[in-house]
């Protein structure tokens, strides 16, 4: 496993969406070839045809995976880029640009290949372009997306989802919840152990272990002392006086509309919570398209991810409507910086 | 009434908090006083104090509402600003810092006036500082704020709260809910009324009559197809239905969290709709404070405010923490421009 030089493996995500032609973009950017080493995981026949479509010049060297993980692997040829082979064949079985249980199964194969490899610590990252919950689930993997799959994979007990790589580091308390039913899913413990996965994370990843975490309020105002909502002091005051008392530095809860520029310029704000998925998504996304990456905490290894989806619409177009790569580029620099950060060690995500 | 140079009353807001202190400051603002008469609607020794503690240059002539109302005044002396006298002797009543029944009974007399004046087409609108709700209703006003206050000295039947002069143009569907409430407060009717509030937006501010009007989702990614709430299908499909029957161009509802990066760049769009405050609030105030001002729609004349609160911590403090004066001056910018662009008669808000 590389100490300096990390390891990412970049999942091809769903084949028949935008995966493969940003996946191959992303492969030949130089600053990024420079800090790791960037190894494609997917169907080498799929990524081929991505290279040639995008005008990408590069040349795969496809390995089974239990070889890549024995480390038993011939010289590739000069000037190629290795491939983790995990599935063989899979163009002709899906549409291009259309979503299937063919496109999904080729999917989740890359992602079961690259868990499995990150698992026994062949590689210090995961790196994830888009897959489709559709194809995915007609496939027979009963997963709403990458996080819970991944963490299903790793029998992970709880993930979480954290965006950085732009100016704010944001957690989610609740994710992919119909907003009437966020306040009865926001529990005094669920958010304690969100504050505990967010000082975690300024732990892991040596962000400053000693920086704040902050609470955005659930209503507006923050419930204005009551007047609209009572989420502030049924559930947020309690959870955070909880999370102040296992020696977190907590700050809130805030009204969430004009947090973000009051404390735009502070250098000891670690990670803000937010309550709910908008809340934390519209902040973290006005930066534009690769503005931010979607990070998991949970996993003993760095995963982080694409901020948008697979485009079916746009894919395997080519000219000038091709996908921009930025969303995947971004995901890679972040994960780079936090394989660095995090070292060689599992990630531990129990409080203590 | 001034046609091309428009005159704007502004209003002290709570007298103990920050309110005076901007208000002199946005008096002597160069570029305003080039563009609109601006008249304070306040107490005058308040006002004074407030001048001299910001070191701002600047000489009352109190003249009473009925007067000023007239027009039948003396001439000014020379430099003198008019202040229109809503109270007088307000400074011994109250503490400066701390909100109370006197100086809620103070703002909400300034507004009063200003009201009374504006209805009466005295002025062609109204820029408030801000209040405090506390205060006002220590002093019996039963107003959760200007909107509400407002809207009843109008007679107006119902309101609607606009953010502009950053990059977007934001309308809330719902204000001052609960989170829980929103999903509940939101009906086919009550969404129908704000697209047409947003179209006549468009119209009386001559925005543009044929662009478009965006909704927003309630859920996560507008509720992924029903997966993670029904809003989208049951009342915001059905709604955007009606409206276009009703001739107004809408579209949407689209995921909240990319909105603001995907539809950056557009020309062709007029107002985004915002089903609930954060989601509006979020990324109107991402630009910081005085990047945006709060106009009221419903009412027959223009109506901005600032986009904070009365801070009555920093209020009299005078010094290096001295109140920033950007949010007044945004919201009289905005006033100034939106007086221009509706013109002489008072505004309409029925659909026709």
């Amino acid at each position: 496993m590389a100490g300096r030089r990390p390891t990412l493996l970049l999942t091809m995500g769903d084949p028949a969406g935008i995966g493969p032609e940003i996946l191959v973009r992303t492969l030949v950017h130089r600053s990024l070839r420079r800090e790791a080493e960037l190894v494609p995981v997917g169907d080498p026949d799929v990524l081929e045809r991505a290279a040639r479509l995008a005008r990408v010049p590069l040349r795969f060297a496809p390995v089974a995976p239990e070889d890549f993980e024995t480390g038993d692997l011939p010289a590739a040829p000069r000037g190629a880029v290795r491939l983790i082979r995990a599935t063989t064949d899979a163009w002709g079985s899906f549409s291009p640009g259309v979503p299937s249980a063919a496109s999904g199964l080729a999917a989740a194969r890359a992602i079961e290949v690259a868990a499995g490899l990150a698992l026994r610590r062949r590689a210090n990252a995961i790196i994830t372009a888009p897959i489709s919950k559709q194809a995915l689930q007609a496939a027979g993997y009963p997963y709403p997306g990458h996080t819970e799959f991944l963490g299903a994979l790793a029998g992970a007990p709880e993930t979480r989802m954290l965006f950085t790589g732009g100016r704010w580091r944001i957690l989610l308390a609740t994710v992919h919840v119909a907003l009437r039913r966020v306040s009865e899913t926001l529990t005094v413990d669920s958010v304690v152990r969100t504050l505990e996965y967010a000082a975690l994370a300024l732990r892991n990843f040596r962000w400053g272990g000693s920086k704040e975490v902050a609470v955005l309020g659930v209503n507006p105002h923050a419930g204005e002392g009551g007047l609209f909502g009572d989420d502030e002091s049924r559930v947020l005051a309690p959870a955070i006086e909880a999370a102040r008392a296992r020696g977190i530095r907590v700050e809130g809860p805030y009204p969430a509309d004009t947090f973000f520029a009051r404390h735009a310029g502070r250098r000891d704000l670690g990670v803000v919570v937010a309550m709910y998925h908008d809340q934390g998504l519209i902040p973290a996304k006005m930066g534009g398209i690769g503005g931010a990456a979607n990070v998991t905490l949970g996993l003993p290894y760095v995963r982080s991810s694409v901020d948008h989806g697979t485009a079916f619409e746009r894919a395997w177009k080519g000219g000038a409507r091709r996908p921009d790569p930025a969303g995947l580029v971004m995901a890679a620099r972040v994960g780079i910086d936090l394989a660095r950060r995090a070292g060689r060690a599992p990630l531990e995500w129990a409080w203590r």
